[in-house]
């Protein structure tokens, strides 16, 4: 039986255990109940979860259900400039706040296809995102009016289908009695697969009534158990298989390690068994990377040589959470045999060869640690390289790649939340370590460029739930262009992030992959430093904007203390070399390049 | 049997017919033929087409098919912001360059994802689009590795699938000897049916060498002939209606007499009977609304009462091209009864309660007009309307929706192409007449907001590609912000639309259907006469910018002879006041929040 079906039963077996629960306490009641209306009801779930922001847009079929969220104390309705930022907003949000849920409403067809390709990305990277759209009344949806918004032919369910395509569970809420159990199954689904789901509300079920009384049995939104003789049998192995390695075993820690929530197990692990650490691009910031035995970022043979050496000659690798795209594996070329490898993922688990469907490493995880603990001893005699990257000595004052990433790693600060964009920035910041606490923010595998300035203002306000510091991004100006306006969305919440442009005069990342001195890989310049000034703030008051052309001055700038205080928005406009970009990306265009197949030019 | 059935299997004919055709051309030749790169191909016969100019974002899997591109003389790859702007302006030059298509290129997942609302806009309101995605290659195709842009689970096929849902044809372009029929299978639908089509073209295949003398061969896209004997009981039938009502007829112009190439032919058939002729908003200006026999917009209920009662008092209405969605019906209050109805369409008539699949408007129209010519001395005692909206007095500076409209028509132009935001924008223009040989351009069945910058940005070059006169836009400063970077497109080309942006404070159409106070309603207030100097162009050089906040300022800036000479982009920021809105709005939205069912606040 495959992950995805036992996965299908535990969600169901867990739903069937809630509803039973939730009527439990209905029958204990025997007061005429509260009622609630179904838009109310639905705001609640997601303040039950610790949503504390909804982003979206405004639009026909959805405002009635805004009053409901704008009315309530505890979640605030962020107004995105559109539905494609909002939708990146709600996946930054989601990933800062580790454990909770982002929240992206749109309007029937014009907003929420707007926004597919923001969910799309939410599902690629396991990001819990819960897409609301507001939708014609159900007697509209029943006669099917040509209305504004719809194709013209009668399909109102043509959205639902697309939508299906990007998210794990799916409901349209034409029913007020099953609404309350629909919407508990899909945000159930939401939080414990870690993948966006979709609902449509209908103008007239959002404010039909029903009762209250199931807002007091709390969603279950814990992973299931593992079965429990499967799972003894998978530690036995495990235990056998790090003995036959002679405690020479590396953990691997990726992607899935943050998204289903197991950085804290992850943690036990390797402080436990002192078994040496290191991380995929997808997983920097799992593991602390000032932790003394982790030994940094390993991408297949883009990594440091060093650190490849290390990891391919381990006798075994722990892996947790892999999610093994091409950027996330330098061009998929991990030379580690599956015979030394172990697979912890969110439901299953593989051993070497074996697939064991079913077996989470939420379970697994701790249980593991006691077994391999008293391992601890000899596995500390493995040194692990210190990670670390000095910042080069270059005889001139260009801003090149090669300084610009260790230079700014000196910048960085305990929970800064560090947002680098698809291209010469999230190649750029692999090689540098981040400090303790922080959290580093990129969509290496979806790799939509212009995606992180929506997710920085959802991540920076996942920062103030949190407590958290700085949120400091680093996009390119080609990428920028996409996404521009959210800048605006920023000011407006008086949220402080520092906005690094790297202004190098185009599509980088694409010069690199095919084209590079072709016309279409470039962009207008814009001015920069007035975009916050234009887009809503005043320049000296509440934004400030620089430009840096020399090492000199951008070193000045970062050493700035009113600058790295970061208590106003600010950009930064580099200006960079053209046709420069950082080694890992150099790497691994040429790879990606080449599968490409573009012949040579006739 | 359908009209969509019919449709299908007139295709299906014509596409076998060319089939043969090429090959009757490759058989004539004994000379090894040329041959070049199926995306060299797919170029050409967008050449063929007509098409000047291509609209998309660069990205991984489509770089080397733009080689292509930037490389052939006749077409031009414009670089846009983001896809959905791309999509919204190959939607807005196919609306202007009538008879051609508007293609858009995007690359894999994130960038086809980021255009789908803009192709589902295209699809509902009939407009031919091609969407051209850059896939991986047909080895990685089959293999499925964990690419970047990928879903992470294998599943190539997502994207298509769900474009499947907005658009009328699709090929995946897997095989080189394929290829090109598929392209033009897929082209030829796109043209013929009006609506968008979607290719997939792997990086290998665009460089696979095929022959090409199938070019020699035209594409077919005329429309199917109508079966003889039933168009000629048609054209008896309808004959004897208007005997009946005794030339008491009425012409009702709509949307699909432009999407669908009859305007000549429709205009053949008013001056020859001499028929009153009307327009829904989305047919206007597909009549010359100075011709004296035109009687303006008839929306229903909604319509001027002049208009409505002449309209509905007709003892027969001859509609073309009828859309009837709600704001294109004033809410479906149209009250003409069936029996008083006959509707030419594409691809089918009614005429009362029959239905005639597959006899369409393009060849029925010429043979309705010789027949109905004769009838023409006793219509024109019929008299119509002066369509014609003075400029109130009011005794205020305020700059009124009332008031601006009516003084904007008077600032209007022969060959302008006057673009309308839905909203205030798109209900504003309705009521005063647009100059011979203008074009009006609104989205009002899909109705997306932010939609017009984009479509702007297409529209100026099709107004290039016809000789026509200035683009103008009217957009709200809500909507403008969903899109805005495409300004920069627009400076970077050297085009020089008037965009006038409605600073009144919000999303006004909003609030007139829910939240009339609600500060969900409310936006940013950005600078907007430094948009453009911000986004690439030079204030003063090669843009202007201006604020107007009275009658007398804007009417001073209209009658300024170098504003009206349009050499130069410029940008008005008319501030308004927060809840004004045209007429035709206030009723639009009353009736529409009424079946919206948004019960009163609790």
């Amino acid at each position: 039986m495959s992950s995805k079906a036992v996965a299908s039963l535990q969600a169901e077996v867990n739903r069937l255990r809630h509803e039973l629960q939730t009527l439990k306490v209905e029958g204990e009641s025997t007061v005429a109940g509260e009622t609630m209306f179904v838009g109310q009801y639905l705001v609640e779930r997601l303040v039950q979860l610790g949503v504390t922001k909804m982003f979206g847009v405004p639009g026909d079929f959805n405002l009635g259900f805004l009053d409901f969220v704008e009315d309530h104390p505890k979640i605030d309705w962020v107004g995105d400039c559109n539905e494609l930022n909002a939708a990146y907003a709600a996946d930054g949000y989601a990933r800062v706040n580790e454990g909770k849920i982002g929240v992206v409403t749109t309007t029937f067809g014009v907003g929420e296809l707007s926004a597919m390709n923001g969910i799309a990305g939410a599902f690629s990277e396991h990001v819990p995102v819960l897409h609301l759209v507001g939708v014609p009344s159900t007697s509209q949806q029943k006669e099917k009016p040509m209305l504004h918004h719809t194709l013209g032919d009668g399909r109102y369910d043509a959205y639902y289908k697309a939508s299906q395509q990007f998210t794990i569970a799916q409901a349209v809420l034409n029913n007020k009695d099953t609404a309350p159990a629909e919407i508990d199954r899909v945000l159930t689904e939401c939080v414990v697969m870690a993948r966006p789901v979709y609902l449509m509300l209908p103008t007239d079920i959002a404010y039909e009534r029903i009762p209250a009384r199931r807002l007091k049995t709390p969603l279950n939104i814990e992973p299931p158990a593992n079965d429990e003789e499967v799972e003894q049998f998978v530690l036995d192995e495990i235990v056998k298989l790090v003995e036959e390695a002679q405690n020479d075993v590396i953990i691997l820690v990726d992607a899935c390690a943050i998204r289903h929530g197991v950085k804290k197990e992850v943690e036990e692990l390797y402080k436990r068994t002192g078994f040496p650490v290191y991380s995929a691009p997808m997983g920097k910031t799992a593991v602390s990377e000032s932790y003394e035995r982790y030994g940094g970022i390993y991408v297949g043979s883009v990594s440091n040589p060093v650190i490849k050496e290390k990891v391919e000659s381990a006798k075994l690798i722990l892996s947790v959470g892999a999610l093994k795209s091409d950027f996330n594996t330098g061009n998929f070329t991990y030379h580690i045999p599956t015979q030394r490898t172990i697979e912890l993922h969110s439901d299953h688990t593989r051993v070497q060869f074996a697939g064991f469907p079913g077996i989470g490493m939420k379970r697994l995880l701790p249980k593991l640690t006691s077994r391999l603990q008293p391992f601890k001893e000899d596995a500390v005699q493995f040194d692990v390289p210190k990670f670390q990257l000095p910042v080069p000595q270059e005889d001139n004052n260009v801003i090149s790649h090669a300084w610009l990433w260790p230079r700014v790693g000196q910048f960085f600060k305990s929970k800064d939340i560090i947002v680098a964009e698809t291209g010469t920035s999230s190649f750029g910041v692999l090689d540098i370590p981040l400090p303790p606490d922080s959290i580093f923010v990129s969509q290496i595998l979806w790799g939509s460029i212009g995606w992180t300035v929506g997710a920085t203002l959802g991540a920076a306000f996942g920062g103030l739930d949190r407590g958290l510091g700085r949120t400091i991004l680093f996009v390119g100006d080609g990428s920028i262009q996409l996404t521009v306006q959210e800048l605006s969305v920023m000011l407006r919440w008086g949220l402080k992030p520092i906005i690094f442009v790297l202004n190098n005069s185009g599509y980088t990342i694409e010069r690199y992959l095919h084209g590079m001195t072709r016309k279409y890989n470039d962009i207008s310049n814009w001015k920069w430093t007035k975009l916050l000034d234009t887009l809503g703030g005043e320049e000296g008051k509440t934004c400030k904007s620089y430009t840096v052309r020399t090492k000199q001055e951008l070193s000045d700038l970062l050493d700035d203390a009113t600058f790295a205080r970061a208590d106003v928005i600010q950009l930064v406009e580099l200006v960079m070399p053209k046709e420069d970009a950082p080694r890992a990306l150099k790497v691994q265009a040429e790879l990606s390049g080449k599968t490409n197949r573009y012949v040579a030019e006739f």
